[in-house]
């Protein structure tokens, strides 16, 4: 990864539209550098593109700061993350031109090992109290099972599922339609930055994005081919969430649904999906079984690949605070490590995705494999 | 049919508990004339019998007294239905050794015709308001349609989706655990009357005996395989309704459920099924959807088979009585047909399943076609 090829992109993120596949195959044709050079000269437009199209990215082009960007995101704690960098979750390569053209990252390091483990919960924003009280079981258990909880960090569902997930002490992933460093909806600004500190806030639009209806949608597609998989909870009928779904069945993810009552509007959308190929699910423990399945790295153990020393050294000093036998709790492993809480529960994920720690309810400890065995370059999980 | 065949069938329906597959294979072999001999005279016990069971059948044969039964049954309006005889569902055939030696049917004849568009929705007996409430709309929703509303009888479930069925002046049939001529259970005395006045009450036992909790568990295959379908409303996990459930699966029948709160225990037998191979269904529509895929009669339409001289009088009468273009409700039909309405419920069920007429709501009107399109005498629907 040059840092010129890292400078397109951030420019790249300022022009190009979540998910504009015309965009995406022209830079995967050229090249993102050569793409912006395109964009500032004076050269006809690509071919495939109008030029109405055209006139659009070099106005925005125009307005680009990527040097602004980079420092506005700094100073907010966000960072940049391009595909085929160390940190980049190679899933994403699986939207092909819809891939985005990178990642606005706020929080700890570890997206590329937390997505390997991750599960998307979503569904409608003014959801019941039934819906909201199965996100957040689903959340919690999720996380007691060593699974990363993404979601869209709306209300409704998606608060429920975060909000599980970080009261069991886990790690979540909000996925946002804006910038990472603006808290959307409002009313979550302390739920995202609560996830920022104890998970990852993510999202493709630069630093002071606002928010679109096309946005969100296409956010969709980013929870979808980011997760193992994708839980409805709640959803009417033309719900985002079944876009979600959806996207998550094209992209070969499993898609599972909560049913509810079939007199309940905002379990219809659910129930048809339930119709059609997802699995229904009841609790944490049957969304786990699945994804597990095809997820789980047992299968593909074949020797140690990422072994103990090859670890950064913060993950290193959690590991070696781990207890072999009886499960520690997260806080007794930070103050050994010499760590912030936060930083061992995100520690704690990524060593769960090499496979070198096992949750047990409140408590970690290590595996019984002396060496990590997970093939940490598998792109697809 | 010989009156010796059926005077046999009427014994053995006395010595023989429902589902006795040995029994079965038995009476299947030798016939059922020379089965009785068999039990009454001198001979060793079958191949295959232990002695214990050929004493015990020799000591219920014993006991037997066909005469009496008949008698009995008559008195209380029921009758005696041999397989191979012209009202006899076929599709009982495919419990092969399990298939009942005979049905004691309390109620107008057409037994065989009403199976033909019967739907089984059957579920638990402590079934809570939501479950009661989905019952009767599919009870009621199905018959509107002009399906036949099959189940056991019993509170809840079963219960909730026959008064569905009969409020919207539909068919329904109750296939009991014990003598027809003994509603069971007590508390739906009245239900039982009402269903054998308007529909059908039928079961294997004779006259008089009482269920047991086997009985139970064994009438579910009767239910499974009389209609095209099984729909689950609510069921705990190991439920009976679950045993009529996966007997329907076996038979290669549809076996469908309704969601619920994956919070409600009595929805959780209902949620495994729908992991499996059951379809999710939300309203009588998508049940008549499902079972009319396979079930309805058109794709077989190769020419009347059944001409409307064929009918019976009482049938003839009231197709006469049928509007072509409006449809007629039920009492009008009945006072042009110069019949009861509970006669001409049941005469209309009969020539929907034959092709004759459709239901629209509340009416009743001739389908297009001139004559009866319907191959009446295939046994598999």
């Amino acid at each position: 990864m040059t840092a010129l090829e890292r400078g397109a992109r951030v420019t790249l993120s300022r022009v190009v539209e979540p998910g504009d596949e015309v965009c995406g195959r022209w830079i995967g044709e050229v090249g993102a550098p050569e793409a912006v050079r395109w964009l500032y000269g004076e050269r006809e437009r690509p071919r495939g593109m109008t030029d109405r199209r055209w006139a659009g990215l070099r106005a925005r082009a125009a307005r680009a700061d990527p040097e602004r960007d980079l420092e506005l995101a700094r100073s907010a704690g966000v960072g940049f993350v391009c595909p085929g960098e160390p940190d980049w979750p190679a899933q994403l390569d699986d939207l092909g031109d819809a891939r985005p053209v990178g990642l606005w990252v706020r929080g700890r390091p570890g997206l590329r090992l937390w997505a390997l483990r991750s599960v998307a919960v979503v569904g409608a924003r003014a959801c019941t109290e039934y819906g909201a009280h199965m996100a957040a079981t689903l959340g919690a258990g999720l996380a007691e099972r060593g699974w990363v909880v993404v979601s869209g960090g709306a209300y409704g569902i998606d608060g429920a599922a975060h909000r599980g997930a970080l009261g069991a002490g886990g790690a979540t992933v909000a996925v946002l339609a804006c910038g990472v460093d603006r808290p959307y909806p409002r009313g979550h600004t302390a739920l995202i930055t609560r996830i920022a500190e104890q998970g990852l806030v993510v999202g493709e639009l630069p630093p002071g994005e606002h928010p679109t209806p096309s946005r969100f949608i296409l956010r969709n597609r980013v929870i979808a081919a980011l997760t193992r998989g994708t839980v409805v909870v709640e959803a009417a009928y033309r719900s985002g969430a079944l876009v979600t779904a959806r996207a998550a069945q094209r992209l070969g993810r499993f898609t599972m649904g909560v049913p509810g009552p079939a007199t309940s509007a905002l379990s219809a959308g659910v129930h048809e999906l339930l119709r059609g190929e997802a699995v229904l699910v009841s609790d944490a423990a049957e969304v786990a079984e699945l994804v597990g399945e095809m997820g789980e790295l047992a299968p593909d153990r074949r020797g140690p690949v990422l072994p103990r020393d090859l670890l950064e050294p913060d993950a290193g000093r959690v590991l070696a605070a781990l207890p072999a036998r009886d499960p520690a709790g997260t806080e007794q492993i930070a103050r050994r490590a010499g760590t912030s809480t936060d930083d061992a529960v995100g520690r704690l994920y990524e060593l769960r995705a090499l496979g070198f720690v096992e949750r047990h309810g409140d408590g970690w400890k290590l595996t019984r494999q002396e060496t990590a065995p997970v093939r940490a370059d598998r792109g697809r999980c």
